[in-house]
């Protein structure tokens, strides 16, 4: 990292994107970003043009070193084949593997050579010719053969959220002495759906899932991954209360917008646990509406890091076909055509 | 609430400070503000001189009906004397009773008649007049008979810290089967003074202080409430992590300033908790730092409301001397004179 120095990659302002391995670093010849949903929404309403939009992610990449949306503060992931790899990193990968980065695109060095050319702006998914840096502490997983390539790095994406509601879930049984009772906010997305079937093979109780519209509704309940499919903005906490009814024991939350946070607080009963998935989560916001509602929740902080996350999500995503059902239309909606 | 309609006060851009009580509210006649130590911060730096201090505190609450901080979204807590109570009012207050709010001033409407004229700008306890209204689902402490009021209202504005700290600390216990190590990053101040005594009576194994200062460091160490003092800048990860040496099982943040998640995630076993009690908290920092580094860590918004926070809190001010000392160092320091 160079700017400033003494803070480690991800609160770097700058990286050196330098693509010759130190002794523990592996450079990848870059295939794909695929974009923070946050960050990518963010950049998308402010850049409405694909010319523009392309011409924003290549600024940033040029001023940072690396792909850290500057509002969201948030990144992505990336996918590509090891090109080099330093006599001492610890992450087993040899050169010629198709790998996925499992670290943020937040503190990942990258350089894009192709200009964005492929990319017509319409998805997150974003083909890129360049080349990245993965740290001795970094994760990468190797794609798996059975599976397309885009679909893999849809599911690895969010591979953090099923593996932590699945923790979450299964300390709340023992705690509750029964099934926990589980809302997903967002339940129609890529961690919200694959949170919910985590849910339910955890031994969650009630499983509810709050959309937005009566398309991702439809979609839920054609996939068949939640008891109850309910409608409401996950930004207004009155709506949201009142469509989830009886306060469930985890709330999770899979919303990409900013405001989510008290109706988050007032779905979940006292005692309960609500897991922050989405990067426009404000702390201040969680932690003074829970205050402010004199609500006794526990707020954790999504972390995109768990033992065995990736093969777990990519085993969810094999079991469970209305989820694959739900990334394979989305694959469609958004791939470049 | 009057801006924007359907949002929760908190959230809201600007209350309606009215000081008419409606059936469930309770008004207050105000005699002191508590800022919220990251917004004090803020609006220190922001105004050095104490005329433009107070003129922006009026400022922001003749805009917002309220003392919330545009910039750190926090707020604090205020102390009065029950003025009126509505015929439905649940919080159990009458005419006269002379108590302190537990809901942040980010959600209490408020009018100040005084121009904090009482105010030097020297700390962040605000001599004040004014109005303020409790609703029915806010939490208000009437103040105990036996301490002095600043006193308590300086312990009552951080009591949800030493409550939260003393549940995590004894559930980790459980989990790991041995006395938690613990670190409180800032166990200087008032929240993590508080902290580390409510680890020890819960049964911490090895106990850490981390403070920015020498000054500080014998503070604590004189009032003999941690095993051990190491001096770093919370905002440096590796220095935090080689201060901390051997990572612990449960780390507090306690530390009013940005930029302090890296060093908690570095200074934490895997498997270990965070719970981040400072407003200047990154949610997205916290999230893609514990990625980055693959820390497999729970990280915990600190919830300002645990059941019971006030009267423990209080309880440990009159049990630990220590804490005691450093409480009254500090008034006499931040006293106006």
């Amino acid at each position: 990292m160079i700017e400033p120095a003494g803070v480690l990659p991800q609160q770097a302002w700058r990286l050196d994107p330098d693509p010759t391995p130190g002794p523990a670093e592996v450079v990848i010849d870059v295939e794909r970003l695929n974009l923070d949903a946050a960050s990518y929404r963010q950049l998308r309403e402010a850049h409405p043009d694909a010319a523009d939009l392309r011409a924003a992610v290549l600024g940033i990449v040029a001023e940072r070193g690396k792909m850290q949306n500057p509002v969201t503060g948030s990144g992505g992931m990336l996918m590509g084949t090891v090109r080099a790899v330093g006599p001492d990193s610890p992450l087993g990968l040899k050169p010629g593997d198709r790998v996925a980065t499992l670290v943020s695109l937040s503190l990942t060095p990258l350089v894009i050579t192709d200009g964005l050319a492929g990319w017509d702006g319409a998805g997150e998914q974003v083909p890129c010719r360049g080349t990245a840096v993965l740290f001795g502490r970094s994760i990468a997983a190797v794609l798996p053969a059975d599976l397309p390539e885009s679909l893999a790095l849809s599911v690895l994406d969010v591979c953090g959220a099923p593996a932590l509601t699945d923790r979450i879930v299964r300390r709340k049984n023992v705690e509750r002495g029964r099934p926990a009772t589980v809302c997903v906010l967002g339940g129609g997305g890529k961690s919200g759906s694959l949170s919910l079937v985590a849910a339910r093979r955890a031994g969650a109780g009630r499983l509810v899932a709050l959309v937005p519209t009566e398309a991702e509704a439809a979609s839920v309940r054609a996939a068949g991954i939640a008891d109850e499919v309910v409608l409401a903005d996950a930004r207004n906490p009155v709506a949201v209360g009142a469509a989830v009814g009886e306060q469930v024991d985890v709330t999770v939350v899979c919303v990409d917008v900013p405001g989510c946070e008290h109706g988050a607080v007032l779905a979940t009963a006292d005692g309960g646990t609500v897991i922050f998935f989405s990067m426009a989560t404000s702390f201040s916001a969680a932690a003074l509406g829970a205050e402010g509602l004199a609500a006794d929740v526990e707020m954790l902080v999504g972390n995109g890091y768990v033992p065995g996350h990736a093969d777990f999500a990519l085993d969810l995503l094999r079991a469970e076909p209305g989820v694959r059902m739900m990334f394979e239309a989305r694959e469609r909606q958004t791939s470049p055509v």
